[in-house]
């Protein structure tokens, strides 16, 4: 049965890969699978019937044969689980990209995501000149611990993983603040993932719902 | 073989089960493994050696035969797999347990320590006043939507879950600042996993690091 994703039917990044289906998108593109997209507008995400799927009335979720799923890092991992290609079969390789999974989405997401709101939400406050530098900061602890990490690899843990699908969306959302191209380690990483062709049928699926491509459902 | 972990040698908390060391350790419990902490210092936290075994410098590790593993989910989720009791068995069941931990961790702890975390380091900044009515709302949203789903049920799927562990040691953060009390059936979540035997053990452990029950490695 063909899983079903939800997107935003108008997402504040106009297709530009930043909304969080991307992940998603990318994931069943790297393992070959087919999906459904569902539109939704603001007000539908609210509504008690996506509450059902997603008690934080939030995208995207996944549906597929009585199942119904929230949070893209449970997502990926369901489809890195059931297909080859997303984890590595050692037991051991398997534990770790698992870490980087967790690591991307409860490490080095939220200083890159408070940084990103503040500068939208504060940014017509008195205090958010003084703020910033702080913002900055946290952003490039977590930069600079993952660069030295990653070296001169190509991949965070040997193959390109799970790991890597979740830490790279995580860093694209780094990359209009300029701060990424202090590590050019990291930049080359987030291109390097960005030219999968997995990735660039995503992207097109996603964008293509700015571009009208896509009808919502 | 014994797996060992790491904790904070000093916790800024004092043994108050904030630190993150308190998840794994309360995974062990559920599940019945033995396990030796390793205690280190917040300098060693940054040492090469450290940096190694995490790459963020930070605690806590986990180490058994060959493996080395970081971030509390990814720990959990590995003990969840290699043992029974944290996990559900049915396939579907697994995943939404396994969307529950991503939740907790990507989800509900994000506002939740931001606040604490502006409450400490920008206590006496001049727009602390005017901002904390925005931190509480974020947390206050998010603890609503919980809310909201749990219901009257006693964990948020079914049986008592690796997800609910995550869940509550997260809202454990949220305790003192008295916004949980506004939500009675998650104080009475918190206090109803806070009751389990495991629990207490994980507890009194990490507890004895500061009462002179355990020595520095």
């Amino acid at each position: 049965m063909t899983p079903t994703i939800t997107a935003f039917e108008n997402s504040p990044d106009r297709g530009k890969g930043l909304a969080r289906d991307m992940r998603v998108r990318w994931a069943l593109e790297e393992v070959g699978e087919p999906y459904e997209v569902r539109l939704l507008s603001f007000a539908a995400m609210k509504e008690p019937a996506h509450l059902a799927l997603h008690p934080f009335g939030q995208i995207p979720t996944y549906e597929e044969d009585g199942l119904a799923l929230f949070e893209t890092g449970a997502i990926v991992f369901h489809i890195a689980e059931r297909h080859a290609g997303l984890l590595p079969d050692e037991r051991h390789a398997r534990a770790r990209a698992i870490a980087w999974m967790f690591a991307a989405l409860n490490t080095v997401e939220p200083p890159i995501f408070d940084r990103s709101i503040a500068m939208i939400v504060e940014r017509d406050k008195p205090w958010q000149a003084e703020r910033q530098p702080m913002l900055d900061d946290r952003v490039r602890q977590r930069l600079g611990e993952l660069s030295a990490r990653l070296g001169d690899a190509d991949w965070l843990d040997g193959a390109f993983s799970a790991g890597d699908l979740l830490m790279v969306t995580v860093l694209m959302r780094a990359k209009g603040s300029g701060m990424l191209d202090d590590y050019p380690n990291l930049s080359a990483y987030v291109a390097r993932a960005e030219a999968r062709p997995a990735f660039q049928r995503a992207f097109a699926a996603q964008l293509a719902v700015f571009t009208g491509g896509v009808q919502a459902g």
